[in-house]
């Protein structure tokens, strides 16, 4: 089934805001093997919206317009749907008093405004609103529905899934969809789409999105069929030579990498402290975004001056006089102090040029050397990243994390570029 | 002049993706006096896409259309732009001379298949890619107009400045609108709304959009007139009476505060160093994503366990066992050592129970301990933040930053929530 979302309000057609709703409810409605074929954001304009309703209403089976159910003048979804179906609204006496007996609950007197939020469209059934005022409704014509929902996620997440999910399930058999993601690491996404688009390409009803984040790329792929088994088997089958292609370059099926390197920590009992340059606290940052993070992250030092890298982390002087802060020696001197003086079962340590200004010739911008200090000794790598400082920090963090993932797995590390 | 943007591709119909090309749009063209009413996303469906394309032409006057100029049979804008207006295609043998000419400076021979780009509707004019491939074309019919830009926002926004902007500007004369953005801490979004609402509401002509992040809220005014000048002194005149309410917790009109914070260390030419524990390298992450930020940001500790507290920043073990790493006594001490240890200026220290688990009937999830240390001592304070591990983490990074600010600029700190 063909469905179309409607986002009401004219503060999402600010350069600031943007409809988020719709990526959860596409979520929810491939799920059940709907598919979103447009999306619309309308302000709050009653005609406007009305003439957008009856398009969509004309193209798609089944319409969900989020937003503009509040209680002001501005609130206009009601209105306007009722317009665009022809439909006359009708004042519900129990909705008023559910909204005045909620506020009572409150200690407080409902405003004569929230009197707008007890009209239905005729015909509709109510979906009672457990968290705000604003009532939701469904419309049903034989196989075709409209669904009216109220804006704020925390709202119109639990009615969706509560009221609305169960009520497209009785509307009719569905196509199925079924997805498989896969996360990558150590690899560029030109190269990794060399490698994959000649298998996802023999498969015309797998549909395959490719989003490339600094060091971390996420291949979903997505076959619609009649049959649940021929979905399964459409992205297992293709999943399977995606697999063997990039092999132990994928490091999770969705998670990122902080939580499957936590894991792999937690698994074995180890611990791991960090020293960081130009990431500045990016690296800590993200393994300790993980909550229970502190049975495995037990700390480190933030080196942002020659003076504190030999101070704090007890890297020698004659090492950065030599080889100056941004080389392999130093960077290796960096994890194997900070394990030392952090007793972590292993240490990252990433010294390099975020940029924009600091680069040389012979270290340019985008020069990164990464290491890892465990019980055998420090091995260190060098990077050259491409991009923004916040490209070039992004990519620095994740390249650390997946060193210690290959080295928690008993996998080789990638070469990194010669240190020269 | 009223605008709708239309943006053309299936991958934005997905759970993943999201249309951020008519973000940096509407900020374009509302600083032509261009109000974007109506956006949409259409997937690679040619006769979904006409039908989209002749509606939004039939309400508006200019239409915006991004994406789907590429090569391969999934990229219909060309050919549903034309069936919509009622148009030809034309091949344009320069166009293709061009791309041919594109492949043979990198070395390379033209696919077949970049034919279809060559493509022109009857009467539109080409805007040459200096990116891509892709050319764009505009359409113009008296004061109304259709344009067609490439996808990939690389070539789409040095398209749209050089060749579109223009183009609009001699469309016609554009109501102004003015903007006016004021970002705030240490107030809850709540408490901000009910001191300006009474401001802002007094304003017919004013759309004033408040985006909450944690521990930095950003308002924005927005006035659109006929007159230039009667725009500007709206926002003007509202800012003041903004600006008179919320006083010292404005900190900036749309830096971020690591930006204000970083001129106003390099402008005392005082440096900075951090002690973190709950926040985990967020608070430094945040500093040092500012270029430049090496010439006040010294670096500090990552002190997870209570072991790294006593031996990487030097806090007394007894106050550990008598207040527990959650408490003032430490967070002091954890913000004195560090600057002792790392020479800065000024040291930051974090402590607290960022969740979902490790809080207490005394130390609930959210309590947050952040102390500042100068030459005159150390002060701390106690903070209750709401919700989870994500937004604790933000609002004390954030908060830590504002108590900076204030010492810097003279301003009396904040309460926070009295030690219990």
């Amino acid at each position: 089934m063909d469905a179309e979302i409607i986002a009401v309000g004219s503060e999402l057609l600010t350069p600031e805001r943007i409809d988020t709703n719709s990526l959860w409810l596409t979520a929810q409605l491939n799920e059940l093997g709907i598919e979103v074929v447009a999306k619309m954001v309308i302000g709050d304009d009653r005609r406007r919206l009305a003439e957008a309703v009856r398009a969509a209403w004309e193209r798609s089976p089944l319409l969900l317009v989020t937003g503009g159910l509040g209680p002001t003048e501005d609130d206009v979804t009601r209105e306007a749907v009722a317009d665009a179906l022809g439909r006359e609204l009708v004042f519900q006496p129990e909705i008023l008093a559910a909204i005045e007996e909620r506020f009572r609950r409150a200690g407080r007197v409902m405003a004569e405004i929230n009197r707008r939020q007890a009209y239905v469209i005729q015909g509709a059934e109510v979906l009672p609103n457990g968290v705000g005022t604003a009532p939701g409704q469904w419309i049903r014509e034989q196989r075709r529905a409209v669904v009216l929902l109220p804006g704020p996620p925390g709202e119109l997440k639990p009615m969706f899934t509560d009221q609305v999910r169960p009520r497209l399930r009785a509307l009719g058999p569905p196509l199925a969809i079924r997805t498989l993601t896969f996360r990558v690491a150590g690899i560029a996404e030109s190269d990794l789409d060399q490698r994959i688009a000649p298998i996802y390409k023999r498969y015309a009803d797998l549909a395959t999105t490719v989003l490339a984040a600094p060091g971390d790329i996420q291949v979903h792929l997505r076959a619609r069929c009649e049959e649940e088994a021929k979905a399964q088997s459409l992205v297992e089958e293709a999943g399977r030579q995606i697999e063997a292609v990039l092999g132990d370059r994928i490091y999770s099926n969705g998670e990122p990498m902080e939580v499957v390197l936590g894991r792999l920590l937690a698994e074995r009992r180890a611990t791991v402290a960090v020293a960081e340059s130009c990431t500045g606290g990016l690296l800590a940052q993200r393994i300790t975004s993980v909550p229970g993070s502190s049975a495995y992250f037990v700390g480190g030092f933030l080196v942002y001056t020659d003076a504190l890298k030999s101070a704090l982390a007890g890297v020698p002087q004659h090492l950065l006089r030599e080889h100056g802060a941004v080389s392999e020696p130093v960077a290796r001197a960096l994890a194997e102090g900070t394990r030392a003086r952090t007793a972590a079962t292993y240490a990252l340590a990433v010294t390099g040029v975020a940029g924009p200004g600091g680069g040389t010739e012979s270290t340019p911008v985008g020069t990164v050397f990464i290491a890892l200090a465990g019980s055998e000794g420090a091995l260190a790598r060098k990077f050259r990243f491409l991009g923004d400082r916040e490209r070039v920090r992004a990519f620095a963090a994740q390249t650390a994390m997946d060193m210690l993932r290959r080295q928690l797995l008993g996998l080789p590390q990638l070469p990194g570029v010669a240190p020269s």
